[in-house]
């Protein structure tokens, strides 16, 4: 695949004031939706066991009334809990989204209400797709460097209300999307727990997938905004696959560069499964054991930017990574962004 | 006014590896349009004069055919051309937005296209109303502390297409808004330049000024979404202007203890002005001299994010501001949002 650009150089993290990965919280909707249940509403010709078999997936979370605030409070909550930290002393919120609650203010302000933060904290949403989880944390420990001691990163959105949008939804997009949001607290460290930490975009590939609302449809005449407009677009969905297999193999060779490291030290790999198959292609590439890695699209489907840190949190919260224990992780943002880090955790 | 959050204290920088400004450079569209040419347009029962004297606006540009990486690119190029710096030589792009060319990926990855860029830049935009400057200079410096050499961070959008999507336009607002996009080029500096930095939320003010359209207007039955749920609605306006003076006061008194100056240190205080009313009252709330700051907003109009780094760019190229001035400059987000930087410039 040609991909036009040149991967940037990988710079050495010049941070003197380490940060860590305190603890990971989830904010989920109540509402499972199995294959069925779409096949059902939809009158979809298809049958659960197909949509196993073909995608990969079983169930997915949509949301009913929760607005995207309330999981994102959710989110941090669990996350805080988990820590023993009050909102109160968190420095700084970072939460990559897809649609806000609001186009502004940030909805990470909304969540703020809704926690009932008694103190102003900086707070900012940005947009960066399936990628944007990587350059939340990235942003994190350079604050932790330069005198944060508590940063949020929150990450994922709610996918389910475009696509069911749709008078007739497309049978190819309407199984694959879900809603969750993860937090994660990052903190002070008295020792290096980031290793290396990666991000680069590709620019050929900014028509390849997208979501196709933007200020060019907003014109003088009558404009129609159909609620299409809201859902992800792919125009070549090999494409995406052989560019997360592409960026996989090479950010982890500039990774493993930096931290000095061999893939057999790493302990986990976490990346973007926007499908069973674009997961299995990623592990496949780097040859790493199965075991070594995990997907969890069969029950969440494609998060946007909350894939990786859904299966870091499952990992964290199901006791098989532990501490000490050595990540690598990654996010694919449809071949137009990606990153990734090395940690230990 | 009641503001019900606590502000946060200011945080010295713990910063090691200084920054400075060293370039800015403007977007603009070709097309100026007058008082005269919106009430000609929508038959607004106004006259230029009154228009002038209430608002004191005399013109705004408005997009015709430019998309928005059109005036990210040329806002860069600019910028670029006045540092002499190769846009691969840029380490990372930090675009503050309201609306992007698409929901996602970032307009920032198609800007990178439109330049020609040969590397793979890391880029994302974040969204944080008129305050979104001052979250991206920060972020900055933060990545120059880190490592990197150069950052490039943007603000500002289009507006006008939202206004102009109305079949018969609010007359309180049609005047009010501009499309403008500024680029700031931030590098490695031997010696200390950004002396303070400060930012906060305040989510009492959350419903009181927002963009509406959001995930949660996406719903199952049918939805009709009118280009109007892209406009600016504020429900009190009086609030803006009055958390925009309290905020102002207090956010220049955190940055002047931090900074170790005194106002009469300042050269120029710069400031959002999404009225001259606005920009007058936070002038006055400071005593400073009014020769020390400046409003645009007569000729610009409420550009969001672009309101503030507009000034500056304007001080630099007037060559009213001269290298070693020291500036304040803040931003305010229609109160939800706000923040401010002491540097030498």
């Amino acid at each position: 695949m040609n991909t036009n650009i040149r991967f940037p150089e990988i710079k050495p993290l010049k941070i003197e004031r380490y940060a860590k990965i305190i603890s990971t919280g989830i904010g989920l909707p109540d509402r499972v939706v199995t294959n069925q249940d779409i096949i059902d509403t939809y009158g979809i010709i298809a049958t659960d066991r197909a949509v196993r078999y073909s995608v990969g997936i079983i169930e997915r979370r949509w949301v009913e009334d929760e607005k995207l605030e309330d999981l994102v409070a959710m989110a941090i909550s669990q996350c805080l809990e988990r820590a023993g930290v009050d909102i109160d002393m968190v420095d700084r919120v970072i939460y990559s989204r897809l649609l806000g609650d609001y186009q502004i203010p940030a909805t990470s302000i909304g969540a703020l209400r809704k926690l009932g933060a008694t103190t102003g904290i900086p707070a900012f949403d940005m947009t960066c797709a399936c990628s944007g989880f990587m350059h939340a944390m990235d942003l994190a420990i350079r604050y932790i460097d330069s005198g944060d001691d508590y940063v949020l990163v929150i990450g994922g959105g709610i996918t389910s209300k475009g696509i069911q949008s749709w008078k007739q939804p497309n049978p190819k997009t309407i199984f694959l999307f879900g809603d969750a949001v993860v937090a994660m607290l990052i903190g002070y460290s008295e020792v290096k727990q980031f290793l290396a930490s990666y991000l680069m975009t590709n620019h050929a590939l900014y028509d390849n997938a997208f979501i196709p609302f933007g200020t060019r449809l907003l014109k003088k005449e009558d404009v129609k905004i159909e609620p299409e407009l809201f859902n992800m677009n792919v125009i070549n969905g090999n494409v995406v696959l052989e560019s997360s297999v592409e960026y996989c193999r090479i950010i982890a060779d500039k990774l493993l560069w930096e931290a000095k490291m061999t893939l057999d030290e790493i302990d986990y790999f976490i990346t973007s499964d926007q499908s069973t198959k674009i997961w299995e292609a990623q592990v496949k590439e780097l040859g790493i054991p199965f075991e070594k890695s995990l997907s969890l699209f069969y029950k969440y489907a494609n998060t946007v930017s909350a894939m990786s840190p859904l299966v870091l949190d499952e990992l964290i919260s199901t006791g098989r990574l532990k501490r000490g224990d050595f990540v690598m992780m990654q996010a694919h943002g449809a071949g137009a962004s990606s990153g990734g880090m090395i940690f230990r955790y």
